[in-house]
C-alpha cells in the first residue's frame, strides 16, 4: 500500500505573538517543521510545540530559516554557502536539544522561506545545507521541493531526502511551481486540489499549466495552517487520501 | 598527584566584531567556555571556534548568556526559571551541533554574566538552569561559581559540578566573592594572586578579606583572555601550577 | 469644563505578527503611544499607525521601551540611568521621524511595561528618561504612573507631565497600584470601575482599598485595546465620562 | 577656489565591541557618516559619536543600513521599496534625535554597505529612499556613488545630492566601479590614487581601467578609517588636496 507525509509549519510564534491554529493542525498532519529561533519562534515556542508534537506522535523537524525575524525569513538574503551552513547547524542544533530533553529523537529538516526557495535553485547553498545537516545527524530525512537543487544535494551526499508537493499550487511543464505574482499560480477550487493531490501521490504525475503531463516525485504533501481555510482543505485532502487507501504516515516510517 | 582545570571564555566575537585574544588563550587553557549566540557569539564563530578547541583537545563548554547582545549578557534581567531553562537548552543545543558536526563531545556547560551570577544567588533559577543541563545531556559537568546555589542545584539534581574559583577577586569569610564595586574586590599583585590559586588549589582555603580562613572547593580556575596583561597573568598561573606539581587537566578528564 | 485625555498603547505589531485591534482602538481615545521597535514595533508598523492615528485626530505618543522583543519589554533589566537615556532618544527620534514626514507634530512619550515601572520607582532612572525627553523637543508632556518618580522628575526638570490613572485597577493608601500578585488588584465589575474612574477625574481622589481617600491626580486613563471585551470597557468608559459632561481631549490640546 | 569633501563611516561599533579608530579619524574628515543601530551602532555609541562629531566640527550624516547586524548590512536583502523607504525614515529618525539633544543639525543621509549598493543600481529603491530623506527634512543632503541611481532620484525629487568617489578603487568606462571580485578593483599604489583623486576632484574625470577619460562628479571622497593604512592614506590625501588649493568642506557649507 501506497504511504504518504503531510507536513506543515508549526512553532512560528514568538514571544507574546502567538500564532493560534499550531494545536488544530497537530491532528490533521504526519511530520511538523518546528521554528528555530531565526525567522521565528522562540525557546519557550520550541519546548512547547515539541512537546504538543510528541503528544500526537507526529515527527518533529527543525524547519531553519534566515536571521530575519522582521521578514519572517521570506526576504531572500545574499548568503554564502558557508553562512547557510553554519545558520542550519545551529538552528538544528537548537531544536534538537529540545527534542533530546524529551526524551525524543529528530526526524527531519526543512529549510524555510527564502532559505527553502534559494536552496532549490541553487546547487552550491543547497550542498552546504545538506552537509550541514549530515554533519549533525546523518540518519535525518532533507525536505525539498519535488525536482530541486536541494532533493539533488540531499541525494548526491548520502543523506535521505524526502521529496515536497504542493495542493494547491500549479506547476509548470518544467516541474517547477508556477511563480505566484503569475495568474493561475494557485488552484482556487478544493475539488482541483485534491484531484491533483491524488494523482501527484498515486501516479507520480502532475499535469502542467500547459497541459503535459510532467513526473513529479511527491513523497510528502506541505499544508498550511494559518486560518480556517486552510485548515478546512488539509483535513479534507486527508480524508481524501485516507479514502482512496493511502496511508499517512511521516516519511520512512513504517 | 593533584589536578586542577583553567578555563576560559571564547567564541564571544560577533559578525565583523572580532575579539582578538582567542587563539592565544588556547594553549593556557584546558577548557573553553564558548557563546552560543544570546551573550555574544555567531554560528561561523561557535563553528570556528570548535574546530581550534578541538585542534587544542581543550574541553568544550556552553557559555549560555541572556538575550542581550547589546549589553553582552551582563545586565541582569528578571526572567522566569522556565524561561532560563528554555534559553539554556536552546543554547547548549546550538553549540552541541557544532561539535557533533566535527565528531566532538560536548564536555561542560558554564553561564555566562548575569546568568551566572543571578544562578550563583537563587536556587530556584539554579535549579532551572541544572534541569536544563541535565535533560539534554546529563553526562554534561556543570560549572559554578564555588559554594553556589548553581553549585548546590547540580548536585542535587545528581548532575555533576565543578567549582569555580577567581584567581585575581578576593573573598569575604562568608565565601562570597568581594562585589567590585568595593575596594580590594581585585588582587593587583600577581605574586598574591597567584598564593591564592595555589593555596585554594592545594588546600581547599582562600583567606578572606576579614583575614579568615574560608574553606573554598577550587576545581577550576577561571582566567581572562582579553589583553595581553591577562594572558601574562593566565601563563604565569600555568607555570606556577604546573612548577608546583599540579596536573592540569578539564574537570573529570584522565 | 473638565477635561480628560484616554490613552491606549498602540502600533505594537511586528513583522508578520499583527495586533489586530488598532483598527477599533482608535476612535475611542484621544492619545497613542507607539511603540518604537524595542519591545514592539517595526518601521512600517510605526508608519501605518502614525498615519492611521493623524487621521483620527489622535494625539501621537512614542512609546520607548527595553530592548526585549522577546519578552515584550516586560521583563526588568538592569540599565543603567544613561543606558535609559540613550535608548528613550533613540526611539523618540525614530517615531519622530515618521510623524514628521507626514507633517504631524509628536505629543508626548509614555515609557513601557517595566521601564515604565522602573521609571515609576527610581527617581535617577526617571530623571534620566525625563532628560532624554526634554533635550529632544522640550515641548512634549511626559506621561507617568501618577504620583510616581517620572511625574516628579518631569516637574523638576520643566517638562510638563501628564499623570496616568488606570480604571480597572485598585489602589492602596499610600496611593501606589495594589499589584497584580495579589487579590483584588482588578476591578472585574464594570460599573465598580466607572465609579473609579469618574471620582479619579472630577474630584481627583481613589477610595484605597483599605477604605481611604487618597488624592490622586487623574490627566490622563489608560485603556487597553487587547480583545472584545477590553474594547467594550473601553467604550463604556468614554460613553460614561461624555455624559458626565468631560470633554475627552488629548493632553494640554484645547 | 574648488572645494571637496571628506566623508568616513563612523560610529560603528556595538555594545562592548569597539571599533578604536573613530577618534583618530575625525581630525581628517569634513563630514562622519554615523551607523544608525540597523546593520552597526547602538544609541550609546550613537550619543558619544554625536558628541565627538560636533566637538571636530565635522557634519553630521545619517549612515542607514539593513537591519543585519550580524553580515554588518553588507549582505544583499530583497527588500520592497517600502520597506527601504519605512528602514531609512526609521533610522534618520533615531540619530537626528541625537544630534537635536545637542543642539545641532544633521546635514546629510548616506546609505551603508548593501543598501547603498542596491539604491545605487536600482531606481526604484533610490527614489524610495530619497523620498524617505525628503520627508524627513527636505533640507538635507544625500550622499550617493557618483552617477548612479541614487544621485538621479534625488535630484529628481528635489533633494540635494552630493557625488561620492573612491580614491582607491579603479572605474570602468562607463562610469562604473571595477567590482571587487576582479584583478585591479583597488589601486594599492598611494601615488596613482592621489593622482586619481586630484583629478577627478579638479577636473571631473576618471582615467578607466580600459584607459577612456570619463567624467565623473566628485564632490566627496569617501575614506576609510579601519586600521593604521587607512588612516596613513587618509592623511596623505588631505594633505594633497590642501597642498593643491583645495578647501576641504562638507558639501554646501562654507
Amino acid at each position: 500500500m501506497k504511504t504518504v507525509d503531510i507536513n506543515c509549519d508549526l512553532g512560528e510564534s514568538y514571544g507574546v505573538y502567538r500564532m493560534q491554529w499550531d494545536e488544530a493542525v497537530l491532528p490533521l498532519i504526519t511530520s511538523a517543521n518546528i521554528a528555530c529561533g531565526y525567522h521565528a519562534g522562540d525557546p519557550a515556542t520550541m519546548r512547547s510545540t515539541v512537546e504538543r508534537a510528541l503528544e500526537h506522535q507526529v515527527a518533529i523537524g527543525a524547519h531553519p530559516g534566515l536571521p530575519d525575524l522582521q521578514g519572517f525569513g521570506r526576504r531572500r538574503m545574499e548568503i554564502t554557502p558557508q553562512e547557510a551552513y553554519d545558520m542550519v547547524v545551529y538552528q538544528i542544533g537548537a531544536l534538537d536539544a529540545f527534542v533530546r530533553s524529551y526524551g525524543g529523537c529528530m526526524h527531519h529538516v526543512k529549510p524555510h522561506g527564502a532559505l527553502y526557495n534559494m536552496a532549490a535553485e541553487n546547487m552550491v547553498l543547497a550542498e552546504a545545507i545538506a552537509r550541514a545537516v549530515y554533519n549533525v545527524r546523518p540518519e535525518l530525512y532533507l525536505y525539498g521541493l519535488a525536482g530541486s537543487q536541494l532533493i539533488q544535494a540531499a541525494d548526491r551526499i548520502g543523506l535521505r531526502s524526502v521529496s515536497e508537493v504542493f495542493a494547491d499550487r500549479t506547476y509548470g511543464s518544467d516541474g517547477k511551481l508556477t511563480p505566484r505574482s503569475q495568474a493561475g499560480a494557485v488552484i482556487q477550487q478544493t475539488e482541483l486540489a485534491l484531484a491533483q493531490v491524488l494523482r501527484m501521490v498515486r501516479e507520480g504525475i502532475v499535469v502542467s499549466t500547459e497541459g503535459a503531463q510532467v513526473p513529479l516525485k511527491a513523497e510528502t504533501i506541505c499544508i498550511h495552517g494559518d486560518g480556517e481555510h486552510a485548515l478546512f482543505f488539509a483535513r479534507e485532502i486527508r480524508i481524501r487520501l485516507e479514502a482512496e487507501g493511502m496511508i499517512l504516515t511521516a516519511a520512512g516510517t513504517p
